[in-house]
């Protein structure tokens, strides 16, 4: 079997790892994301130093976005509008391409760390199903009908909005873009914002957690509506609060209201609702993951073709 | 080329076609939606009546809902909890698969219209796309990567929550589930019952117009930032109100706020949220396709193994 390189490319962390699956990474690396070329420059020390495993195959990136995924367009592989500094329009998979010399699978983050628990945890054996990242922001992707999503571009789950009862909370909300969409009202820094503590120093029975379920539980029900899925895997730093678990499965069950007539929702919400069976891994584990696809021609890649 | 029956099993009239495509409609029939047994025999007379024409190899029914589009489960087939006097629970696909003697595909009335844009109409070329339908309730279907979306059921787009200020509109939402869902604050009905007046009669400068808009472009930004759709076509008898697609663009456009940096949204917005191409008569042109499908082995059916 070849060996796979994947890069969970986040913006505040990048972890390289070459492996073949979880039970067998022979080498893992992460360090704080900088500015793009000295990031870049991180990435290429990595495979060079290990380079003693032997050559990896492919490679798979995870990208933090907006992102290019699509593979007929002049920027696949490109980081595009990202407010982070240096990396609007950064070529990442193209250069990652260039410095290693072997294909290069790209999409974003939370794509990859569903096509990760699809191989090897929580959303084995389903076609439709969804990864919602909460941490310094909200993500999601997944898959429909067996497949990643792309569409248009790629999903921007947390950008949604919600019902915001002004009256019982107060807070403008925290993205640039959208003030009190989901993301606005319920990342990390947004409950940080608004309760002057951070979100990880709060005690299970603060109030934050009672309204961080509510919102969570309403941008749940306009993703469980619009997709159908068969599941879905919350992760991100938020979610390390176990405790929202049963208070968001509880919620989305009574904003639901006995609507959708089905296992998964009315009895099997435990299964229904749950975390990543690979925990923080999901990311770098889908990198190696993708990169397996491409090998297999499965998935598509900058420098597929021409090499 | 074989005949194809299509029937679109409404809530309030059932539209029966036999035919090949929409150039090719050989006969067409429409009548209230009776209780089943009534509105089932109406159906048999229709085919019965026009046996003249040749055989029919297959139907489509595109039904309302929530139906079992599940061809695994036992209930495939059945038109599931609806509210609607005597159809609960009801055999739909299967009692037409034993009217008819033809193998059955069976979807929801709007993924079935999402079909027959998708052949015939303004989503051709597309693999990922919605259908919404705004009238008497308020309904989403689609394909996600080349296929119907289905997962866990079928989606229920019309039930999503968005943001409802309560000084600018008390109206408390029709929807006898959710209240003020998307549903509840802008089908037909909400419509009528918060001014008072049938949506029809209401002039184009009416502030319903200006309200209802808002409320979709809301619902418009949580269906697209999730599935990432490379076209929205809007349907239904609230949309015959062809001054909402400009207000309802520009609104869209308004509430992304710049954070999608695709074309689609940017600067084609007029070819992005559109009419459907088939006008009405998706539902039964994509009942025929459907039909078509079935016949060819690419849709599941009632019926479609043991004959």
């Amino acid at each position: 079997m070849p060996l796979y390189g994947g890069i969970e490319g986040g913006g505040t962390k990048f972890v390289c790892a070459i492996g073949t699956g979880p039970d067998d990474i022979r080498a893992e690396s992460r360090f704080d994301t900088a500015g793009p070329e000295r990031t870049l420059a991180q990435v290429n020390a990595f495979f060079d130093a290990h380079a003693y495993l032997g050559p990896v195959a492919t490679v798979g990136i995870a990208s933090f976005g907006p992102i290019d995924p699509n593979p007929r367009s002049p920027r696949f592989g490109y980081v595009t509008t990202t407010p982070k500094p240096g990396w609007a329009q950064t070529d990442l998979a193209g250069t990652v391409h260039r410095l290693l010399g072997v294909p290069v699978g790209f999409d974003t983050d939370v794509n990859v760390a569903a096509l990760g628990e699809h191989r090897w945890g929580a959303a084995q054996g389903l076609d439709t199903f969804l990864y919602l990242t909460v941490g310094t922001g909200i993500g999601g992707g997944g898959m429909v009908n067996g497949k990643l999503i792309h569409g248009m571009m790629h999903p921007e789950m947390g950008h949604i909005r919600i019902p915001h009862d002004w009256g019982i909370d107060p807070y403008r909300g925290y993205c640039a873009y959208h003030g009190d969409c989901l993301e606005g009202l319920c990342c990390g820094p947004a409950i940080e914002e608004r309760w002057g503590r951070a979100a990880r120093e709060l005690e299970a029975s603060h109030p934050a957690w009672e309204l961080e379920a509510e919102y969570l539980a309403l941008g749940l029900v306009n993703l469980i509506l619009p997709i159908s899925p068969q599941r879905i895997i919350m992760g991100g730093g938020v979610m390390h609060q176990r405790q929202l678990f049963p208070m968001i499965r509880t919620r989305v069950q009574r904003l639901l209201n006995g609507y959708l007539q089905v296992d998964q929702v009315q009895t099997g919400i435990d299964e229904y609702l749950v975390p990543p069976a690979l925990d923080d891994r999901a990311g770098v584990l889908g990198a190696i993951a993708l990169a397996e696809d491409v090998s297999k021609g499965l998935a598509p890649a900058v420098g597929a073709i021409s090499r």
